[in-house]
């Protein structure tokens, strides 16, 4: 089964949803007359949106970063691997309801609870998307050691997605704060984040 | 005809419907000051519509499965062809709507019909594309036995749908735990599945 | 200039369009507790804008065809091609406007009105595509015979829908009745519209 | 690593973009029964909003035709300019809001500002892609000179918008009227704008 129908579709999806995102960001509906202060404040009522599709549209870009640089090592697609990724994909297009709900809700438990489990779940298919491919079926082109690197690699956002929804079990705003320090480390350690990515290149 | 294109656009129409699905679970609008009960029991009013996005994205991905499983084999296009493909997408492109509806109103006679008279429309499209490249036209490259299984095999899907829109006029109920029956059943019998896929791959 | 770009964001583009019109269909938002009277009447209620968004899928179906029988002829695109197709998308993307007035207010002048115009401008657009690359810049591979019929075939569209837009002005009900036709007519007269497209495959 | 994916993933995100734009003009709902005068004046009142999406459309367009030919030049994408179009995505994925705030509120300040500078970030970000793979990383197959002028060319771009958000603090009308002027300009300056889009051609 060859993987281009397989990766037009995944980019497809992540390309919609990293655009609805934004829709969640409502043009505010003013009673007649309105005057500049009270579009300003409408304006201002919702940079949580803002921040938290901003956060959303920067993970869903790693993510398909990520879906990227690992289809290139991959030689070919089969039955298990395509379910996978439709599992990816149906925790990825539920990506802008946590948005929203965490946009329109900063204050309160369950949004970033359940931010943390839909980017948890998100990331637990896509590690176990390497562990098919790596371990399972050999679909990949990489030595074992570098399998070993990706799959831990790919366990750390699951790892730090439950835990921050475990966090906001008790602590909502440390959570979130938690979830936009997750992009953060990935472009501050690029040398951590890359350089399997940069042995996969070499290879593919 | 080359058949590149078309896959392109039905890839896209397949990746719009199953990201849109999600659009029905809305953010609830809550009245100030919101607390946290009141939001956990408009998230919980929304349990339904999940179950219901859930479904027919699985549903939504059995179909792209199936339909790019079919276009491996499928030498050329024709003008039939090319409008029967856009005949399942005409269908496909409603699923959202009896997905809302039974998700909103998950106990009443119309939902619960139109949910399965849809799908089997979906289902009776795509086997008709089978049919007609397998039997009227020689377009795909599958030898006689093997595209009389795939054409039974596409024949279940409206079959089981369209008998739940039947049970759906007297037990709305059991039509749909009917409907979340149909994907389990095909990951619970891959070998009877996947069998006539397999075939198709070794000769694709 | 490769058309290959051209050609995938024009399919994106009518993928969407096409998938986006079924959201005008909007779940009955009923005040509880819901009787299956009321839901049926509410779904009845919205059999005009059913029966405008499925002539509205199968017109813009129609232009996707030509669009690829098209595109099959064409060798490259140059600068003035690529915004006569950009204009041509920008009336496509404009379809979902008037389906949905039609749909709302179908016994108004308006809605009939606009629906025609539109529709009269995207064929309008694709017409000057076929002229301008047939002969202007001589960027297809069909013979001049064959380029003529095929800018007359492109021609029958716009005259038909401003036609349509015309009559409304009079007869809304005339007119829609009309639109309707329209598809009709294409799959009812495939010697005429289908002949000249088959020319071009052979030379494709 | 290779450039195909990344541009079927920017032609997806800016399809759906310049599709989404149009929901904003929304279906005027009238309370019954609706007369034809209340209805068109329903439809006049929606006239800013249907020029700032025709604008907004066109400026995507440019964007995308820019993004086209510049990807035509790319030899291979590397990780920074990965990420430098995933910003450029970000801005464009936003076109929608200020689109609709000018649509609305046509004669306030914040629309006006927020239009020009979310459009100059978008042009900011595609400048800076010239600059990364023209002088940084050397990812381009274009002569200095060439470079040169295609990143003055892009530079234009923010300058003119981020100037256009300047003038909208005291003059938001003038801002607006200056907004639909740079489309024109790009159409008006055909031999300044293509002249190094030619070149680009010649080499690629």
């Amino acid at each position: 089964m060859p993987k281009s129908r397989l990766e037009a579709f995944s980019d497809g999806v992540f390309a919609i949803v990293i655009t609805l995102l934004v829709l969640e960001i409502k043009i505010p509906a003013l009673p007649a007359p309105v005057d500049e202060a009270a579009l300003l404040a409408a304006l201002i009522a919702e940079l949580p949106m803002l921040v938290s599709c901003i956060v959303s549209f920067v993970i869903i870009a790693i993510f398909w970063v990520a879906h990227h640089q690992f289809f290139q090592t991959v030689r070919h697609a089969d039955w298990p691997l395509l379910w996978i990724n439709n599992l990816l994909l149906l925790f990825v297009v539920f990506i802008p309801i946590p948005t929203g709900l965490v946009g329109t809700y900063p204050t309160l438990h369950a949004p970033a609870i359940l931010y943390g489990v839909v980017m948890g779940l998100a990331g637990a298919a896509f590690a176990a998307m390497r562990w098919y491919s790596g371990f399972v079926a050999n679909l990949v082109d990489l030595p074992l050691t570098h399998r070993r690197r990706a799959l831990q690699r790919a366990l750390l956002s699951p790892a730090l997605n439950f835990g921050g929804a475990t966090v906001a079990v008790w602590a909502p705003q440390g959570a979130l704060a938690f979830y936009v320090l997750v992009p953060i480390i990935y472009f501050a350690l690029p040398a951590f984040m890359r350089a399997p990515a940069a042995a996969e290149r070499e290879r593919a």
